[in-house]
């Protein structure tokens, strides 16, 4: 067989998706308590759903036509609304917002109109997996700054300092954080600013999570002095509107970069899908989503609390934040992994195999996330988290 | 502002994508009579669109979840029954077949895990606009082979011998082409699929307006001897199910091929539209196809039949070959543009000004479109195809 691109032999598959479709398999046998996913639990607002069937029967050869590359007028004004409305940020509809292929598409196109070969691009470990790879696929080198629950995942000042250089072309910041659940503090993005402005470099804010806050505030990147002009901004659907199936996200950033982006996206993916920008106009402009993240940050703030409380009981020497945001419990084993010979990752197929409970491995998230495992508490109710965390806690009496 | 990278610096806007805009701009104001598009004039069919309402109210949470990188099983299997239905090919659905947001990014990850810097890679010139832009972003260089209405826009064996050198990863192949209508020979195919065995090249295959034949028969490439595992074949539902703006299509390739996609769509767009997946299974499975292909093509051949009378009866100067497949005429229109002292560009915007009548340069499809333009027939019915080619008419003269 002809050979392949060098680029892709260097690209590994997302070990979220290899657990996902193990999961997909072992779902068929069993009854899995999963603490493996990154989805919403509730489903989207009923109006919502309507206005896809609406749409379909009024008017459908416009409902599923071509859109333009930078998305549908109306939701880029409908978004530029909501940001008013909520972040207090002034984005133009017109020039400095692009609707994209949900926020994959929106940090992946980014990174490919910023990067050139060896450029340095800043993350912290752990954090989301996908940013290492898609930085070496737009031919950039992944710098990291080690993050750990001791300092309750926050990168420091001066590890930030130290991390910059004439080499670095952008760092990309995820708050709230996949997989620690940490909020960013303020000050670290002042000086995160100060050093993009000094630096002359971008910052790639990944704010998919950006209302799934159970404590704190969202920091608006974007929204601290001098930081628009040097700050790209992902923002997803799939949390905020509960679909992440329909891959909708956008991406806000200055007017060049903004045209930069569209030239990359149609030839990436043309344009993005049209029945859901159409509704999502609805979504927005009636007001669908205040009650919506409401109604989900309620229901996950109860789960949280409550898997954080099942943790402390059951697997008291695990370590963990509580967390601020997004779905996920981070939670430190490295003293039960010792005890077992094992690592998280071995823990975790064994856990499965054994009890049909599901975790992430904190590998996957960088290597500081050797010993650790993400438990994600949306998915299921509290009477299922209550079972799988003794589950967990028999498991590893057993095999100690 | 910091740089941006040079990759995107080389990469223009897609001049389509350009008309488009300015058409939405124009639309607004006047009624254009549009040759320019590219997408089906026939809504996809009841039963299909009601299958979306139908999912959303009977299990929401599924229907915009999270499907695998690859898309859902149950999709991939009534595609592989359609490819043996429909083109006697087999394609077996878990490790031949990867579902996509589209053809474009069918073709864009396709490219991405086959080219490393400096390889080439071969097309038609003319041909579909965005693969040159590809191919560059992959960091490959194109290659083209000169194709004009002399020889009905067929490549020739000789031509092919003389492009290969050790130097070509991959030819990309569209047929039925746009903007020519022309359907390759099969013998061109042969010798393509021979060349590719002894220089261990590939053939990307654009199958997208396979089901879209007026004359003679679409080859499918893969089905050839010796063919399949140097082909990746890139289809899309846009053009046979109706649903442009869905933005879904496929891949069909050797295993060790789709594996490399999935793991460059798992950073790119992580996975296909959900509800659009879930309907298509319907739309394969209870037959819809088979009706709105066969009601499509009736539609357009009268279309395309009666375009071309106008064509020759107004426009006797006008050289074109009448196209065996696809939504267009690709017209030269050289010795009117003589006379005007104008390029095609030019024409094409003086004639939207003055007549309302939108037309596609040829430039945008190679350096061959030069003094052309690319006429759909597909979009306005017989009425007003008689009215926008008069308007020419009557431009030409007025102008001369």
């Amino acid at each position: 067989m002809a050979r392949l691109s060098r680029r892709i032999e260097g690209i590994h598959t997302s070990p979220i998706r290899r657990v996902a479709a193990l999961l997909d398999e072992a779902r068929e046998r069993v009854d899995i308590i999963s603490f493996g996913g990154g989805a919403p639990s509730l489903p989207p607002p009923q109006g919502f759903l309507h206005e896809f069937s609406r749409l379909l029967e009024a008017e459908a050869l416009r409902t599923v036509a071509y859109t333009g590359t930078r998305g549908i007028p109306a939701l880029r004004e409908a978004i530029s609304a909501d940001l008013k409305k909520y972040g207090r940020v002034d984005f133009d509809p017109a020039s400095e917002i692009i609707v994209t292929t949900g926020a994959t598409e929106s940090i992946s196109s980014s990174l490919m109109c910023l990067i050139d070969p060896g450029d340095e691009v800043i993350i912290t470990d752990p954090t989301y997996l996908g940013y290492k790879e898609m930085i070496e696929l737009a031919q950039g080198r992944a710098k990291t700054i080690s993050v750990d629950v001791e300092n309750g995942y926050q990168p420091s000042d001066e590890q930030l300092k130290k991390a910059v250089s004439k080499k670095t072309k952008a760092m990309v910041l995820l708050s709230p954080d996949n997989p620690t659940g940490r909020i960013i503090n303020e000050s670290f993005v002042r000086t995160l600013v100060d050093l993009a402005k000094d630096f002359d470099f971008w910052i790639i804010s990944d704010e998919a999570y950006k209302h799934i806050v159970y404590e704190g505030e969202h920091v608006w990147v974007s929204r601290l002095r001098g930081a628009k002009e040097h700050t790209i901004t992902v923002c997803s659907f799939s949390k905020e509107a509960g679909i992440p199936g329909l891959r909708l996200g956008y991406t806000l950033a200055p007017k060049r970069v903004i045209e930069s982006i569209e030239k990359m996206q149609q030839y990436s993916t043309l344009a993005p899908n049209s029945i859901g920008q159409f509704a999502l106009v609805r979504f927005l402009n009636q007001n669908m989503k205040e009650q919506y993240v409401r109604e989900s940050v309620m229901k996950y703030i109860k789960r949280r609390d409550f898997m954080g409380e099942m943790l402390r009981s059951h697997l008291p020497l695990a370590r963990t934040i509580t967390p601020a945001g997004a779905y996920y419990y981070f939670v430190d084993i490295r003293q039960y992994l010792t005890k077992l010979h094992q690592t998280e990752e071995e823990f975790s197929q064994n856990l499965l195999r054994s009890t049909s409970v599901a975790v992430i491995p904190g590998r996957f998230f960088g290597e500081n996330g050797r010993g650790h495992i993400r438990m994600t508490f949306v998915t299921e109710p509290e009477r299922r988290i209550r079972l799988g965390i003794e589950r967990m806690e028999q498991f590893l009496g057993r095999s100690s």
